[in-house]
């Protein structure tokens, strides 16, 4: 496997073959480690840094759960792999910008891998369709336990793991889940539900983390606390609180369909006239528009489509995607007419293929 | 011949059959003529404008080049008649506001038509497709000899024909041109044509005449001045000046083209989009979307569709003319629903006959 292969296939988090996919879009799991005795990587100097990282390569290589795992060298790296990466949530802004001395292991089916010196010297990620903590746990720790025969970890018995930053330290866990919540905004009850969670100590971002806008709909939700609760009641609380938005969405679609199909059906309806249609199409507004296409498939408003070729547009209209699939740097306004050429072609393609499986 | 059936054809402004209709949407000419000793219609009582009714219809009924008009009296006419023909430029909005007394006579390509009692007695118009105002002067004209025959008109040897407002005295006539011009527009050069067009005594409107908006980048342009000027003179400087604006509007489209032809592809493919696929349509954005369409058509960009069904759609997307066909009033949201399931028909019904024709 090298990071060519990636480029044009559905990753862990938005599976490509199946049919799922519906409110909660996936869940990830994340464990912040660091070697025992060691500065942490924004402490390190650039040698100490490849140390830390050559010391690190032999075990991960050979972790039984990374499966052989694909290993990325950041000094190796061009700026549009890098890229890529982080548009997968494979890596962070932070690692994306490291020079040499950090990297990525990633096992094949990119659910489950390991960053080398972002913030701490290891964080171990489980990504999953869905809403499935538990299966991203049981993953994460899985690793986390093949990697404790080798290496000695920075851990208080008061405070438990050491990390770089205090808000990591304990656990050193992070859930979150990404959520798909067009009836939330659309009902305007989005910046309430946000509030709320922050009140119970959950923190809510964009797509791509913090800082990030909303767009498409799509926001994360995670755990703020790492200290003083154990692994199990986080994940279980933050599962808790995701069913209960996810009830709300459900209920905030069928309102609107109740109160205004034809506007729903306006909005859908208009999604796809653009993404079929439009000549240009920047990274937003597609990001959006597929948001509308994926809500009129949840709501059974649309055969043509499935959430396969949504999710997969997903990936591959963001930047880096495009200018890979491309096989050449883009200007921004030469990005735009390339997606949307390539959004109309795939939704075209796939359009065909449905009606003709359908007509079997 | 009857007014329902008028709402389902097109007009002698926007012909259905043919492929016509560039940037010259159409011609017009009015003459305002007078009975002779008679008050005007603005300050005739109700009494006497019933007379001056009276004694006007044989003279109309019988007129050769009305060709066995229909007669449509204002005092039976339902207020969404009355809204369609003013749709279909037959009536002004102020013949349209009167209750009796008044009223239509018109040939039944609706190309020739006289209006009674409207700020004259008499109104005859002329209505062709393209830029013909030649043609259309020598149909009004001929009626105009017509109803001389049989008529006493209003006439000064020093002024020419009188008139109720003083700024159709002379020759009474009116000549006006419907121009498509998205090109102009979307250069941001129309502001700076419209000032031109003033300064040498022209006046230019939106599609529904003086006030109203220039929606769909329709405009209307038109003589000011009727007295000093002979019919000739009048009508062939107004030829000269649109033919120049067609030069302008062509160079526009095709520096539009030459600079940018993702966004011009990109506009008419978004208007193809939506117009296909949105289920809440108002007025006027039905009409900016069909000018769209219109113009990918002049371009060669579409060929799904010709200027037959936009043309039809320019029409029947109207308020009064969807009620017509739907049987009754519809309120301004459910009309908007109406609109757009009727926008989607007709444009799925008229691909769908022009690809069966292109594979025989």
């Amino acid at each position: 496997m090298n990071l060519h292969d990636l480029v044009n296939r559905p990753t862990a988090w938005l599976p490509g073959a199946g049919e799922g996919g519906g409110i909660v879009v996936s869940s990830r799991i994340r464990l912040a480690r660091n070697l025992k005795d060691t500065a942490f990587p924004g402490w390190a100097g650039e040698d100490e840094c490849a140390h830390i990282w050559r010391r690190l390569v032999p075990t991960l290589r050979e972790a039984p759960a990374l499966e052989k795992p694909l290993q990325v060298d950041m000094g190796d790296c061009s700026a549009l792999d890098r890229h890529i990466l982080f548009e997968r949530h494979l890596i962070s802004r932070e690692l994306a910008e490291r020079k040499a001395g950090g990297g990525l292991f990633l096992r094949g089916d990119e659910g489950l891998s390991v960053m080398v010196n972002e913030e701490d010297h290891l964080r171990l990620q489980a990504l999953r369709p869905d809403l499935d903590l538990s299966g991203a746990w049981r993953e994460v720790n899985q690793l986390d336990g093949e990697l404790e025969r080798d290496l000695d970890f920075a851990f208080s018995p008061q405070l438990g793991y050491l990390t770089a930053c205090p808000t990591n330290v304990g656990t050193g866990l992070r859930a979150s889940v990404m959520l798909h919540v067009p009836g939330l905004v659309l009902v305007k009850e989005m910046t309430a539900v946000v509030k709320g969670m922050a009140k119970i100590g959950l923190a809510v971002r964009g797509l791509w983390g913090e800082g990030s806008e909303a767009s498409g709909h799509l926001f994360q939700v995670s755990n703020q606390m790492t200290l003083g609760e154990a692994e199990a009641e986080i994940i279980g609380n933050l599962e808790q609180i995701v069913t209960e938005i996810v009830e709300h969405e459900q209920n905030a679609r069928w309102r609107l369909f109740e109160q205004n199909e034809a506007y729903l059906r306006d909005r859908v309806g208009r999604a796809i006239g653009l993404l079929t249609h439009a000549h240009v199409l920047n990274s937003k507004e597609a990001l959006d528009l597929l948001s509308d296409l994926r809500l009129g498939i949840d709501m059974n408003m649309v055969e043509q489509w499935n959430h396969q070729v949504v999710n997969q547009l997903l990936l591959q209209t963001q930047p880096g995607h495009l200018q890979k699939q491309q096989g050449r740097r883009l200007k921004p306004g030469e990005r735009d007419v390339a997606r949307a050429d390539m959004v109309r072609e795939q939704l075209r393609q796939s359009k065909e293929k449905r009606s003709g499986n359908s007509d079997e």
